[in-house]
């Protein structure tokens, strides 16, 4: 047993995990009309998918996330995987129940192919000529994992911000294949303010000289850039409630202002080191074409021609919605409209606002109201799946068609 | 009569106007005990000074504001000041009966010695040798024009957010010379929030190779930085709600997404253009010392030992306190806490909170509840400190000192 697994009130962990690859040789054309051939998808599973296939869930990372959302890497330090609260035995994303499947979208720099991959046409990373890209685009390689996999139907599609995002793209470009879904802490469109966040950081990436118009991979990285979009990015996480909680106006290693342009306070100088750690791990170029599919998002333009009620006729998925009282990114109205749509195409929707203070980061955050939600739904989706099944066999049976 | 004096329902312009120069040889020493010498200060006046001196108002402007608060240059295009709609015969300030000051900070760039000024010791600009500034700073510098101007006590100082700082600093360092007072949209300290994004901002200039350590006034500017730090104020300047109604997800010049890192949306648009109209009207290191100057600023520390109402125990002044509903920069709960201070030292305190949905801008946007706040206000000053001199008078009188 490795020296990882350990268990505590949360449930343990899943422990040792591999990141695996699955190669779509035939790519695919994405939305703009360009084909992108092969696709390379970076992916994780946790637990065991059973033999009926009705135990999986599909969780989908957030801007900047990854496919590893849970256990450890051999050989390297022990930091667990995004969301390893979440997933593991005895956690709400139960291992011993479900089968738990995470992938990198396309685009992103953690293994599947986004700009920093080779073009085979040139031989070269295709840096600013890779096509930009939607949340649609990056659904539609999940989709084919899946059938990797041979998960027809998903028990749960799962995740939160842009994550979410995909949940609900998820639930309406393949209804049948999503029997729930759990979009948190997120949008079924960008506001205006979410857009001029993401492209005030695109701004600072691109005025970047090392950006180089994109090309930059076989010279310096635009890292300064790169370092005040995070920045940007990471106050548009938290709230003015918890930074005053965590940093309020306390000075950094000092005990008066320095009267000079050095980190004087302590919240400057957490986002110093944020920016700079996002550097060592990020792609600039991933950071564009990733909030650029963020802000094209629009549920009701895609799908219901402008009315978020006709988007959702499409759909046939449970819903869980969860929104958090300080999140300002994707505020509740925003989920509060989802909902209203769902509703009144008369999906089963359960939605609940949790009041933390942490600002758009509280999904990835402990939270035991979360936990409780998220536990007790996919357990009653279990029956309700179950139930479904039992329903049609019955009806098959009684028409005599049974086996 | 100039082609520029009009007047409508708001009352006329105080047509053309010109910047004056106060020049104080020998200088001051600034908080962090450098001596700065001489020190210049661009300011305009309209009005006239009465035979008492007793009809003087302050004005303070905001971040990037200038002396330019009303009227027109002459052979200028026609913009302008950027308090005109607050600033006039039969407006709110009204020049037919008050005399109107406004000066560029100490650390601007519009007239007012700032770090592109040249450096007597070496000849050359400052650039980042100009010594960090705070806003009880600027306000000694002010201090000093008005006893150039024969000024002995201010009817009233007012202003909006950076302005209000210095308002409330006026009044807490200069009670005497205060009569009353209106801080608009503004606090006695930075939020973490404040500070986080105005550290960002910074980063953005100091990111930017052109910018070279402050010294780049010989050669080519940091505009791409400066461009991203003001993208990145602007947002926090407008609200979610105002954004929404300006821009929405309206699409710029296009029918459909570009596919590409141009400007799809309006809003995004509208940042680039921002950014880069104030590339060309400011300059990058009185950007750094002055969003410096509003994150050091902390009443309470600096005149209550860490208590704001050990602070405001200093004051005299009546205050009009006014915050805005959608104003997420500042929001009401920090003027609520001034207020508060100022009450239980037993002042003459107003607050209103205005509903406004255009975020921490509405201060300067025409504003009918706020000029019959600001007009009442003004007159009912006029009046008590009229009473006031009445009662001295007397008194002096009763004790056979009159005349």
């Amino acid at each position: 047993m490795s020296e990882y697994v350990h268990a505590d009130a949360r449930g343990a962990s899943v422990g040792l995990v591999e990141r695996r690859e699955f190669v779509l040789e035939q790519g695919l054309e994405v939305a703009c009309g360009l084909r992108l051939a092969p696709v390379s998808v970076a992916y994780e599973t946790y637990g065991t998918l059973n033999r009926d296939g009705t135990n999986a869930i599909l969780v989908l990372h957030a801007l900047t996330g990854d496919s590893h959302a849970a256990g450890y890497y051999a050989g390297e330090d022990a930091k667990p995987g995004w969301w390893d609260i979440m997933i593991g035995p005895g956690k709400p994303l139960d291992t011993d129940r479900y089968f738990v499947i995470c992938s990198n979208v396309l685009g992103g720099c953690m293994g599947s192919t986004g700009p920093a991959s080779i073009d085979p046409q040139t031989g070269k990373p295709f840096g600013s000529d890779f096509p930009v890209l939607t949340i649609g685009d990056m659904v539609r390689v999940q989709r084919r994992l899946l059938d990797h996999l041979g998960v027809d139907r998903l028990l749960c599609a799962v995740g939160g911000s842009v994550g979410g995002m995909q949940v609900l793209e998820w639930s309406v470009r393949y209804p049948d294949r999503v029997f729930s879904a759990i979009p948190l802490a997120t949008t079924t469109k960008h506001s205006a303010q979410a857009i001029a966040f993401n492209e005030v950081a695109r701004q600072a990436i691109m005025a970047d000289p090392q950006w180089n118009g994109g090309h930059y991979y076989e010279g310096a990285r635009p890292g300064h850039g790169l370092a005040v979009a995070r920045m940007i990015g990471h106050i548009t996480y938290l709230s003015d409630e918890s930074m005053r909680h965590k940093f309020d106006r306390r000075l950094q290693d000092r005990c008066d202002l320095s009267f000079n342009f050095e980190a004087d306070f302590q919240v400057e100088s957490y986002l110093r080191y944020q920016g700079n750690k996002f550097v060592e791990r990020f792609d600039a170029n991933s950071f564009l074409y990733l909030t650029k599919a963020a802000d094209y998002f629009n549920l009701e333009k895609e799908w219901g021609n402008g009315s978020l009620v006709a988007a959702f006729a499409r759909a046939r998925a449970r819903y869980l919605v969860t929104s958090f009282t300080s999140d300002w990114l994707y505020p509740t109205y925003q989920s509060k409209a989802m909902v209203q749509a769902m509703k009144k195409n008369g999906l089963d929707v359960s939605f609940c606002e949790i009041e933390a203070p942490w600002g758009h980061d509280a999904f990835l955050l402990p939270n035991e109201r979360l936990d409780t939600l998220m536990g007790g739904f996919l357990e009653r989706m279990e029956r309700e799946l179950e139930k479904e099944r039992a329903r049609k066999t019955t009806a098959a049976g009684a028409n005599g068609h049974a086996l």
